[in-house]
């Protein structure tokens, strides 16, 4: 029982990330990267290149591995029945992952499992877009089934013409939900180990711009114990349920009457970021964890208030160069930059502060997030 | 001003763990080890091959970096001034390195200045060390001026006959020291920048063991503010005098009388592993934001008591397999491997905990040290 080799489908700044939290274990971390340039391809050394629908690479990459887990959702089915046909340990296993790549299996399965869920129906066209917009009103939202992230896949439309617009656009099956009149929108971060430990971190208030998480709150403010608690449950019930295996990231709107599931993640996810810097174990570290089979971390923050705030690319072409300037102000800011070119919109790191202060700690995370964007001060 | 690359000369632990703190900066990090199975070569991309005495090794791999900083102090001092003088920017500096490298020149150096330091005296062969006795009393602590480690190049001598012995073993000169009747060992973590920016972290009480730091505790138990801020200062002092750039740990006898200079290194140290658990800040972080002359960062503590205890090679042949006891006792520890094959008394890891309570504290980090070196419950 030497160290084990964990490797990680997809580069990106989850695997990063994941790296990162690999080296204090001592462990084997492999990424398979579509790109040399992607993010996790840029800071370890043992790095496949090849695509994540490419049996044949999933195939070469798998046999280097004791485990396989992932940075993103994008592993075709088929692909991930046949690698365990071939007798790789995937963790979250196929049957489990299903629920995060196809949002129509999730919205059935959670539903079955009388988990609170958006009014939904899958829908193939205008007439029953509108016949469902019928029950549950104007506006409805519309989202692909599969591979929409960050607010792609994902339209608000508010009557018949607006639907038909889409079901123009994008023929075939949709599923539409109910828009929820939220008060705000949550989310919990769970982990889970295949001989069925569980542990979950403080509910968190993310703030959504565009469809792109811009920021979170840790512990989300003025949330009652009995509405955490409950949040909590709903997240550890998803967890075991669909039996998955590592971080699963439950993005809910809170109501005034409760809470709603709106998305599933089966991996190290944006919201979970604050726990880096802000939790006894990261994210990262308890996904490694949790698919290895360790025993979970100890889950608590270690500051009264941690906000972690998105840096998108923006004016700054050099957010490099815009370091000296955030250190010097808040010298206990912590700045992740991703190795990723600058592009308008896209995630190239993000910041985290804690403190004592929810709105100073706030503003310290926001203010510096938008300076590394660009915007002057 | 794109991200710029440090390059780490040394490719042991500290590299590795340095390479850890570059990734969220997003900088590129390059490592000159000695052997590709290297602690640091292990989980890093852009590592280069090659002895720390090569001079031609030395130069190839500083024309891929912009700054070049050091993992150990074993770079002769000639190829030092070489790469000076080929422009490459070295921090620290090899004039501030010469007194990490040569006990002797920092002796004086110290004893220039002013600062606290054990009764010294360079001497070569028994006769001299009788008479350095004479005047101090034995025991007399005989240390060879370049490469000792980790207790090694040190003897404690009780008699005449048993300097004639060490002087017989070690022709030539040696730095012979009193014997300090301290009452524990401290050490002060301190940064400096090219611009002269410092930042000290709290003072750590360190235990040794033949010569091996064993455990720190931070802040240093019953240390009285008065006390720590004359150890801090004396660090910082030393600081600015030897015109370091980076991090530099100071270790200290503290007496009754004060506190004497033991030991300095001019780079991440084991005495400030603590800090990647423990302060917001941590030592690896601290150092490279030092070298690149950018602002340092918030040193405090951010919990009640924080204990770092190595772990050496031992019994435990597989260390990794009894992380699964390590983590489900105690969720709130940190493990850190270094990717060392294990051998008796070598260190290969550290653990850390941190709480509120410091003997239960200390307990959990000796407890798993403990328990990963391999000795049994």
């Amino acid at each position: 029982m030497a160290y084990p080799a964990v490797g990680m489908i997809g580069g990106g700044q989850l695997a990063r990330m994941a790296h990162q939290a690999a080296i204090p274990l001592g462990i084997g971390f492999r990424v398979l990267a579509a790109d040399p340039a992607d993010s996790a391809a840029l800071v370890g050394p043992q790095v496949d290149i090849g695509a994540p629908d490419d049996l044949d690479a999933l195939r070469r990459f798998a046999k280097s591995c004791d485990v396989v887990t992932f940075d993103h959702e994008h592993v075709p089915p088929d692909h991930l029945r046949a690698l365990e046909d071939d007798g790789v340990i995937l963790r979250p296993g196929p049957a489990a992952l299903g629920h995060a790549q196809d949002k129509g299996l999730m919205r059935r399965r959670l539903t079955a499992a009388g988990l609170p869920c958006p009014r939904w129906r899958l829908v193939n066209g205008a007439a029953e877009m509108a016949d469902f917009a019928a029950e549950v009103g104007w506006p409805v939202m519309l989202k692909v089934v599969r591979g929409g992230y960050d607010g792609r896949g994902v339209w608000r439309v508010d009557s018949a013409d607006d639907a038909a617009r889409v079901a123009a656009d994008r023929p075939g099956v949709l599923l539409a939900e109910e828009h929820v009149a939220f008060t705000r929108e949550l989310a919990v971060l769970v982990a889970r180990s295949p001989h069925g430990q569980t542990a979950a971190y403080p509910v968190v208030e993310t703030v959504q711009r565009d469809g792109i998480c811009v920021e979170t709150v840790t512990p989300a403010p003025e949330l009652t114990p009995a509405r955490a608690a409950d949040a909590q449950s709903i997240a550890l019930h998803i967890a075991g349920e669909l039996d998955v295996v590592g971080v699963l990231a439950v993005e809910m709107f809170q109501t005034p009457d409760g809470v709603l599931v709106n998305e599933l993640a089966m991996r190290p996810h944006n919201t979970g970021h604050w726990t880096i810097d802000g939790a006894s174990t990261s994210q990262f570290e308890q996904h490694l964890r949790a698919v290895l089979d360790l025993p979970l971390g100890e889950t608590r923050a270690t500051a009264a208030h941690v906000v972690m705030a998105n840096v998108l690319g923006g004016p700054a072409s050099d957010p490099y160069a815009r370091f000296a300037h955030c250190m010097a102000r808040d010298p206990g800011l912590k700045i992740h930059m991703y190795g990723k070119a600058v592009r308008p919109g896209r995630k190239i790191g993000h910041v985290t502060a804690a403190g004592v202060d929810l709105e100073r700690t706030r503003e310290r995370a926001r203010r510096a997030a938008a300076y590394l964007h660009g915007d002057d001060e």
